[in-house]
C-alpha cells in the first residue's frame, strides 16, 4: 500500500511539473506576443490555456481519488493537499499569460507596449519566464534553493510594477487613455503571475523543511 | 464516527458562513470607503482582511484534520475538499475589499471616483455587497437557487465592467493618467470579487446536485 502511494505521489509530482512547463510555454510565448504584437502566438496561448485548465482538472481528480484509496494522514496529506493548492496557481499563472496574450490581441495591429515603457515590460516578462523555469525546476527537483530565487525576482517584479506608476503618473507621461489602461492592466497581470509562483514556491519550502505553515497569501 | 463527522462538518459549514459575513462587511466598508473618499473605513477594511486570512487559515487546518481523523470517501471527501477551495476564494474576495479599500485610502483627500464614472461604480459596488449577502446566505441555506442569482448579478457586473473601459477609452473621456489607473484597477478589482463568488455558487451548486463537475474557474 506505501509503495502504491509513492508511485502516486510520483504520478502528481510529474502532471505538475508538466502543468508547470505548459505555463512556462505560455508566459514565453505571451510575453513575446505582447512585445512584438504577434497576434498568431497571442492566439496559439489563448488555445493554449484550456490544455492547461483540463490538465488542472486532471490533476485535482487524482488527488481526490488518492485521498479517497490511500486515506493519507500527516505529512502525507499535506502533500497531496498541497498538490490540489498548486495545481489551482498554476491554472491562475496560465490565465495570467493568457491575459497579457489578449491585450496584445485586442490592439492588433497597433504595439499593446506604450512608449517609454518597452524596456520595463521586457524585463518583466524575462523575470515572469524565469521564474516559470525555476518554478517547474523547484516542482521537479524540490530543490528549495530555487523558492529563495524565485522570491528574490518576485521583489525585481514587484520594483518594476511600481515603477509602471511612477512613469504613467509622472509628468513626463505622454500616453493617452488608451496606453494607461493597457500599461495598467498589462503591468498588474505580469505582477500576479509572479506572486503565483511565490505563493507555490512557500508550499514547496514548507513542504521540504517539514515546517508546515499553513499561511495563505 | 458518522455523528461526529456530521457534526464536523457543520463546524465547516459555519465557519464558511462566518468568513462570508466577515467578506461582504469588507466589501460594505469598501465600497463606502471608495465612493465616500471615506479614509477611516478604508483602515477598518485593511485591518479586517488580517481577520479573514486567519479565519481561512484556520478552516483549512480544521478541514485537514478532519481528512486526517474521519478519513471521508465519495461525497464527504468532497465536501472538505471543496470547504478548502471555497476558503481559498473567501479569502481572495477578502483581498480584492481591501484593494478597492487602498485605492480610496491612496488616493485620499482627493476623490478616487473619477467624474464620470460614480453612477458606474455605484452601481457595481452594489452588486458586489448584494453578491456578497447572497453568497453568505448560499453557504448557510445551500439554497442553489441563490447561486443561479449570484451568476446573473456577475453577468451584471461583467458589463458594467466593459462599460467602464468603453468610458475611458471614449472621446469624451476628461480625466487624466491617474483617473484612468483608478478607473482600471478599481474595476478589475470590483468584477474579481464576483468571479470568484461565481466561482464559489458553482462549487455549491455542484455538492447540492450531486452532480460533480471538477472545472475550476
Amino acid at each position: 500500500m506505501r509503495e502504491v502511494f509513492q508511485q502516486e505521489l510520483r504520478e502528481v509530482q510529474e502532471r505538475l511539473v508538466e502543468i508547470s512547463s505548459l505555463v512556462a510555454d505560455s508566459i514565453e510565448n505571451a510575453t513575446t506576443a505582447f512585445g512584438e504584437s504577434n497576434v498568431a502566438l497571442a492566439e496559439s496561448v489563448i488555445e493554449q490555456d484550456s490544455r492547461i485548465d483540463a490538465a488542472a482538472v486532471a490533476l485535482d481528480e487524482l488527488a481526490i481519488q488518492i485521498l479517497a484509496r490511500q486515506q493519507p494522514v500527516a505529512r502525507d496529506l499535506r502533500i497531496v493537499v498541497t498538490a490540489l493548492r498548486v495545481s489551482a496557481s498554476l491554472e491562475r499563472m496560465g490565465d495570467m499569460a493568457t491575459h497579457i496574450a489578449q491585450l496584445a490581441r485586442y490592439r492588433f495591429p497597433e504595439k499593446v507596449v506604450p512608449k517609454g515603457l518597452r524596456k520595463t515590460f521586457q524585463e518583466m516578462g524575462a523575470l515572469d519566464c524565469e521564474i516559470a523555469h525555476k518554478l517547474t525546476e523547484l516542482l521537479r527537483t524540490e530543490d528549495v534553493k530555487l523558492a529563495e530565487e524565485i522570491r528574490d525576482e518576485d521583489d525585481k517584479i514587484d520594483a518594476l510594477h511600481l515603477s509602471v506608476f511612477d512613469k504613467v503618473l509622472g509628468e513626463t507621461w505622454k500616453g493617452g487613455a488608451e496606453d494607461t489602461v493597457d500599461a495598467t492592466l498589462a503591468s498588474r497581470y505580469h505582477e500576479r503571475f509572479a506572486d503565483h509562483a511565490v505563493s507555490i514556491a512557500k508550499k514547496m519550502q514548507y513542504l521540504a523543511t517539514g515546517d508546515w505553515a499553513p499561511q495563505d497569501d
